[in-house]
């Protein structure tokens, strides 16, 4: 259960490190519709500016983009999957954002995992991850119940696809059950626990993206046959 | 997301069975200590009484017994696990329930589990599972979060043991996240979901505990070799 | 962990009841491809009219048919889910079948599951589930690890949609890990606890089907406001 | 799915760091009884030894420790938590190391997590995690399924505790379903999988830990009120 926890500030290793944030937002919400999702997303991202004004972020609305089907790396002609794939390269810090529908993550970001598996196939050949040196960060909303299922089920793929994960490295809302979804926004925006664990993983993602600039773990080749 | 529903009266198929009704409570604390998961099955089984007043119930506080970790029948000569087994076997329904700990279920629960090994092995060697013919319920409370998971995970484990799960087959209340635990008992009693759910759980449970009654499972023993 | 059951035979409760059959096939692949998902599928589908030659069987690829996201009766003018409703409402058993991608249940079977929230909504606003009385069972085939962890969130869901779970409510495959995967579908098809799985679930969905054709549950309309 | 990945050398960052390992072992089984899961513990701490030949290990058999639940610092007079939690916090890398029974960890290592509870309030307290700038990895072995949802239920909640992970922070094993567990020990040792995993683990946990002795997080005291 999570409880309240304060956010004291901590000096960078490295504060002037250039860092680009992607967010990856699976509300099942079309733009300009608000999703409480990207709402909380951004709140993560402006507790980042605050600390470091330098930093460039991106929110991608997964609705709106074409996202088929399928374990390739381009499943037709209008795959906008082979697009997005150089903006997951070029962060340093990747937010995996999505609601939670039936105490699991959404389908897009279960799509975004699927398709992410050539990005590991990638890896599998050459023993150096795409995605090594790269810090995540979790975003959950839902009116009630599994923020934390569906973050340990987010971490461990991560973990496996070559993510650093700092500590509180989530941030979610989630309400009583059986209440009146329209209320969920309001009591999100006012709910402390939410605003902490926001300033933590905005902190924590810096610091740690910042460390692994400095110390970035870099494998050797592999040799033949390993 | 749990919704709330109606819970509408339904005619039994066999109102004059007698049944009896098991609880687990797996709450981490001790008798005579309030227990929320203990509280919340209470009314289950209150609402089993008024639909069924001739039904036996019987609640046991698992944290009140010893039960050693391990996988034999009896692990020790104090071991409470051999006098908890017949219990469960003359039970035509039986309700686990437990709090949630970071996101799962109690260790009590899980020691539950680990125990009833033996009765799954008994089921692998003659094709007649103990536990065939007896419904399941599951009873869940937590502060904040991780009802569906936990839910799910001990559906999963019943079903494998024999158990028939009939539809709404869970109670459970969560609170918003990071509210003070204080209050959780005093929102819980009058949650209209958890209250709606309650009486969905007492009568499905009633009903399809008598349906089995009329009309139990049978498997014929398994020919040499199956 | 599972382990080989014997499958015994039962007598039926009413062995002349036809019953239909509708399977969700939420692999990723299209068809023509073998999909180790639909395979499985078939063999239980296959078991099913060995015992009840009468048996009305169908199987949706879910790839091959247009599911927009959204939550929405309707989300699109060429949306198929408005022509998939009715073939899951005139069911009797329904069989959820996924792959496990990593370690959770497909994006099309998140899909269905996101679809499905508005047949739930009819639900609340009518105290009558259109899933009521119908049967469910699991279908699960993944290269590595992933099945139980998926089929609880499956029921999980299931349960409050209304659907009866049987004993044994599934069948999957899993294998090593770190095997090849094309090795997988030979591994599979002489599995014994697949196999046995595979009798248990056709043989205990037809049997509870035909108890809740016999005997169903059968809500009175809720008075207002409850 | 796990899939083999080569694991290649890394220049540590400071590789003079001496760095202490705790692994908790949360078998079933008793000593001397050879647990696979303290076995595979074994192979990881073997491998530090062999980069880093410094290090200092320990293994604690939970089985053999009297911890009796309650949430409590001390929960009785015989209660052996209170001696673990000084070697948890002098630890700079801790291993969570759990069989799988019925898709989860075992009681023991849900025990660990509830009487931890108490490190998280003085965290809640204070503002400063004890476990801040510990590195967290998981070991897992079961016969069949469970490793990846185990493992993403056990990081959740290490990431609020204040865990750092770093990238493939699991080694496991897990068999295919339905074969005799009998022969699960000599199919792990020879695994190719598994011995990857235990490479990448070992490397990347020394990595994180002595990155962490350079360049530790430490926030400053909270401000009054936050």
């Amino acid at each position: 259960m999570y409880k309240m926890k304060p956010c004291a500030p901590v000096a960078m290793p490295m504060p002037d490190a250039k860092l680009r944030v992607l967010v990856l937002n699976a509300s099942l919400k079309h733009q300009p519709d608000i999703s409480n999702t990207g709402e909380l997303s951004e709140r993560v991202l402006a507790e980042m500016r605050a600390l470091e004004p330098d930093v460039a972020t991106e929110v991608v609305r997964l609705s709106d983009l074409r996202l088929p089907v399928g374990l390739g790396f381009r499943e037709s002609d209008d795959d906008e999957w082979p697009d997005l794939v150089p903006k997951i390269k070029a962060a340093d810090i990747v937010i995996f954002a999505t609601p939670i529908w039936w105490g699991g993550r959404s389908s897009l970001m279960q799509r975004v995992i699927e398709r992410m598996d050539a990005l590991d196939e990638e890896y599998i050949a050459s023993g150096r991850s795409a995605l090594y040196n790269k810090v995540a960060g979790v975003v959950i909303t839902g009116s009630e119940d599994g923020a934390l299922s569906t973050l340990g089920t987010i971490m461990m793929v991560l973990t496996f696809m070559g993510f650093t994960m700092p500590p509180e490295c989530a941030a979610y809302w989630v309400g009583e059950v059986g209440q009146p979804p329209a209320k969920d926004r309001e009591k999100r925006l006012v709910n402390g626990a939410t605003a902490h664990m926001t300033m933590n993983l905005a902190r924590n993602l810096l610091y740690y993206a910042q460390l692994l600039k400095m110390h970035p773990l870099v494998p050797a080749m592999p040799a033949h046959g390993s």
